[in-house]
């Protein structure tokens, strides 16, 4: 695959003034959330259909045999983020074990990290929930994403 | 039945800080989650489980036939809501025609009308989505929502 | 100005997983965060900074003198919504007096409408909170959004 | 101050459908809307205002000196969470240093401990944004809910 990893690990997003709160700031949480979109963004660029991956209620449900919940997540928050702040969203994916990977997201903001956040799933059957080996397209969505990509700092 | 509709009707609620935006005041759509809410709450109190009327991952989803997508909503907004504020939730429980329901939620400060909102619910057949009669849990709360609660005003 | 009002009016969205419920489908009251930030992304790509509309405790907080609280908003919901659908937002801008307007938004999905959305905003005075004329940089949107458009069916 | 911490430091909490997503589960970043509101009921019970300790658009809000911007945040999650659970929220605040402090929350299930949260404040003079002494309310509410504790195991 010669696509460029920068193509599919870089999302872009625009601060809305619903993620405020009264201190006129970002409120904490949606960092997060903007975590997990940047995350689905990646996947969905790299090549993926994501209703291979995430369940739903009307398509291809019935197939999906695996499920990915969330077993830890931090955040460090270091400059205030304001409505209509233009911000970069790296991430840094990276396999744990061959049922575990995680995200990190390096937030930037001209240049600058505002913010830093990290998800970790684990793979499960999505029957009986116990642990299972991570699924395909994870897998190769980790593996393009590390090869090529040469260290990169954090 | 000899309980007092005023006991399941009537829910409570305090306005915390990631509830408001940066102008200082209760972000608007939150309006509708505190009404999807109060009428979990409601429910509840009246004695229904929950998980016999909404789907869920793990317990009893095999079981639930029907779902309750809704159709329409709305909401007023009078005063500003801020931080800390104590609120009354009226709910105004209608059943509308044989597959669908709308509850009203006028929500009070201090016995001072702050805000108003609207859900309607269409019953369906979770598998075929087809429209369906209301779910029999949700007849019997409507019913008794209505009876002997006499004329209230809106 | 010789601006196409489709370059501010029609805004993209894919839906996200944590949009979703345990229904599976789009869990309803995230339609009015998604008219409201595709009203924002509309003011900037016409040409305004935010910073100038909506307050913020960082900078020009100061020089602020209006707000634009929601007076009302409606939404209905005609077909299911699930993660990864793509979805265009076409945006009705409306003044309905001088201190007062709505922005209806139609979403579609693969040319088929699926919900509609509609939100009213009452222009105030911050300090007093009286009402005010629409603010300078509103109106001139307000105008370039209906000069030009032409009949649009909704 | 004769009251018992744990009137003040163990919060109940019932999860909503609406915090569910299409796997069937609680959304995992809700986690850290409960544990912030969580504080929040804690602080109101202990006997604050909490328009003393966070800013809003109508009322005090010139007052307010300080600010208490979230510096790092984290949580486990090791149990799935449905709506209608009923949760225990147990918090256990920290003094960090003079301008910081933590609060952990345990959440229980029937005993059972589904998930921790953790969320580290500085406080910072809201003008000049540079870190200050912890505000007297907090300081005081930080002392009592360690004093007279003992020993809690997490």
């Amino acid at each position: 695959m010669s696509k460029d990893p920068g193509d599919w690990l870089v999302v872009k997003r625009v601060v809305r003034f619903g993620e405020t709160d009264a201190a006129g700031v970002m409120h904490f949480h949606n960092l997060f959330r903007w975590c997990h979109e940047a995350w689905e963004e990646s996947l969905e660029r790299y090549g993926m259909n994501v209703n291979d991956i995430f369940p739903n209620g009307i398509e291809k449900d019935e197939n999906l045999e695996f499920a990915l919940p969330i077993v830890h997540c931090q955040a460090d928050f270091r400059l205030p983020i304001i409505t209509g702040n233009y911000l970069d969203l790296i991430l840094y994916p990276e396999k744990i074990d061959m049922w575990s990977f995680q995200v990190k997201t390096q937030f930037q903001r001209e240049g600058e990290n505002v913010a830093l956040g990290l998800i970790r799933h684990v793979a499960i059957n999505a029957k009986t929930r116990e642990r299972c080996p991570l699924p395909t397209p994870i897998s190769r969505w980790l593996e393009s994403s590390s090869i090529d990509l040469g260290p990169r700092p954090l």
